[in-house]
């Protein structure tokens, strides 16, 4: 009758301003009215079974009227990074880092000049520091990773976040962040889903950018791991250092370990691309009820990358993404994005 | 001019509205009007140094025209659980419960009812308990908190804290919560903090409760934690066992190192009661602006206990308070807060 009675007004004032808040739980539920229509939400996906299961998902778990519905303060996503929010290959970003930070390391420490790895890392000569292996690459990351103050890494990773380029697109690792899944995050947020990262890579490296990049606070970033240890500057001031002692290796199994570590639920959608990510979505498929799984297929060499056997590619050092994985992914019923297919833009510059 | 204008009286509604929310950050602050007034807030607490403590932070910290405010997303409060947040004495809740859990254990594991320490808690002899060792405790501990599923240990102890009691008050352990508290719990999330609990005891265990309890979200919970290992039943199924391996010592500099592992984010305020919440409220009181650093007194032998030598009482095996603690809280700032002279009442049921 009254278009400015006040409580419908603030009611649904109340509904658009909260649907903007990045984290909720537990008294309002202002999902119902916005999981109406999907008209104009997720625009840089194409049609397809890829974004209607995100539809039908969300209207599932947070139409009152659903057997799935599913309450509030129990609403998590989980997103695998690598792969899955941004580009991968050729090099993790945050391994590129490492690499880079080198120099720096044995500028402080020249006792290292001329122990490999990193004297092949120094060298420059990108065919033999590919050749690199896996305990090498460990070393690496200690040095580069560990023995500073939480402050000082801190410091230092958000400088180079801030600067470093993908030699592809000559263009800041943080523009490669892929702007469908922009987009998933910012709709599962404003149907009050917890938004988390959980990722094989550094926790303390993506938490980093990950809120000015992904609206994801620190304390909602899993990863990778290694333990700090507490001490008193000569002033007598506590600082933490971070030491080369591993205490989360967020890959495999390690996943939902992880998760229960960290947030001590499960999760009702989870995001990956490969096999590292299998038995997060296996365990989330696992709780009853509607529960999303989806990984993404990088099949668009055009636009991104092809890699892994599911497209008769070779296997790659970085998300591999096999055929048993994409076996059990069609007998569980977990959904495969299609890059080349699903997704009508892939970063926000095009 | 116009009384029911939908801006204005959006704003106002928006504003109650979200202070009734568990959790908030970024886009809104609704904090400067609420910081107003303190009439009525806190109403267990008898005015005084203590409960002034806690107005005159929170004005500093969300009052924009404040030169110590905090942004939205940065209000991080850290509690103590046991003698912070509800009883600790005679015994933690927790070693309550893995002590009553023997029996059941033994029954499943006959071969542990003539082994030590199982023996000597199967016999009840409270005098005998009273002398097991800390190994010993651990092996219980080991025995009743590990080797089930995740699910399981969740539905046994979330049974036992519905119906166990405390022997001196005879009602409901999460009856033994401090009124005080749970008042500051609340009036720090009104003003958009996001409380935290840090305990020594098991991260697992307090999550049971912690959501109806306090309002805790499982997520926001941080405690002495063990690893679990991923696994898949008879059918396929994939589910998680804890495991007798520690991840995390959430005492003494593992509270700050844990803070670090799960928040990633250092707290503006924290709440403690024994020298295991020393590095928490060092390294807390370590940050720039303001910073709430706070702990409970247990001078209260009628109403609760007394211990601690800053009484002039004998150390106990619970819930340490020493001289030294008292004489750095003295040093540095922190507020004491005294039970008997703070808290005008200190149950919900008094």
């Amino acid at each position: 009758m009254n278009p400015i009675h006040p409580l419908g007004v603030t009611r649904r004032a109340l509904l658009s301003s909260l649907a903007t808040l990045p984290v909720l739980a537990g008294a309002l539920d202002p999902t119902p009215a916005l999981a109406q229509s999907t008209g104009g939400l997720l625009p840089s996906w194409n049609d397809g079974p890829a974004k209607q299961a995100i539809f039908d998902f969300v209207r599932a778990t947070t139409d009152r009227s659903s057997a799935s519905y599913v309450l509030l303060e129990d609403r998590i996503a989980v997103f695998d990074q690598d792969g899955t929010l941004w580009v991968e290959h050729p090099m993790y970003t945050q391994v590129v880092y490492c690499l880079e930070r080198v120099p720096a390391v044995v500028a402080k420490k020249p006792e290292l000049k001329n122990v490999e790895p990193f004297k092949t890392v120094l060298s420059g000569n990108r065919e033999a520091m590919a050749k690199l292996s896996m305990r090498d690459l460990e070393k690496i990351l200690a040095a580069t990773l560990t023995g500073m103050s939480v402050e000082e890494f801190n410091a230092e990773a958000n400088k180079w976040i801030e600067t470093a380029k993908h030699p592809r697109w000559n263009r800041l690792y943080t523009e490669l962040t892929y702007q469908p899944m922009l987009e998933v995050l910012r709709y599962l947020r404003d149907n009050t889903y917890k938004t988390y990262i959980v990722t094989g890579g550094g926790q303390d490296f993506v938490r980093v950018y990950a809120e000015k990049v992904y609206g994801i606070p620190p304390e909602q970033v899993v990863g990778t791991a290694g333990g700090t240890k507490y001490g008193y500057d000569k002033e007598g001031k506590p600082f933490l250092t971070k030491e080369p002692k591993l205490i989360l290796n967020d890959n495999n199994a390690g996943k939902p370990e992880g998760i229960y570590l960290m947030i001590g639920r499960r999760p009702y959608a989870a995001f990956g691309n490969s096999t590292g990510d299998r038995q997060m979505l296996e365990w989330t498929g696992a709780g009853a009820g509607a529960r999303l799984k989806m990984l993404v297929l990088h099949d668009d060499a055009a636009r991104e990358y092809a890699y892994g056997p599911a497209q008769g590619l070779p296997d790659t050092r970085v998300g591999t993404f096999t055929q048993a994985l994409y076996d059990e992914a069609k007998k569980d019923g977990w959904t495969v994005i299609s890059m080349k297919n699903d997704w009508r833009r892939i970063f926000a510059f095009e």
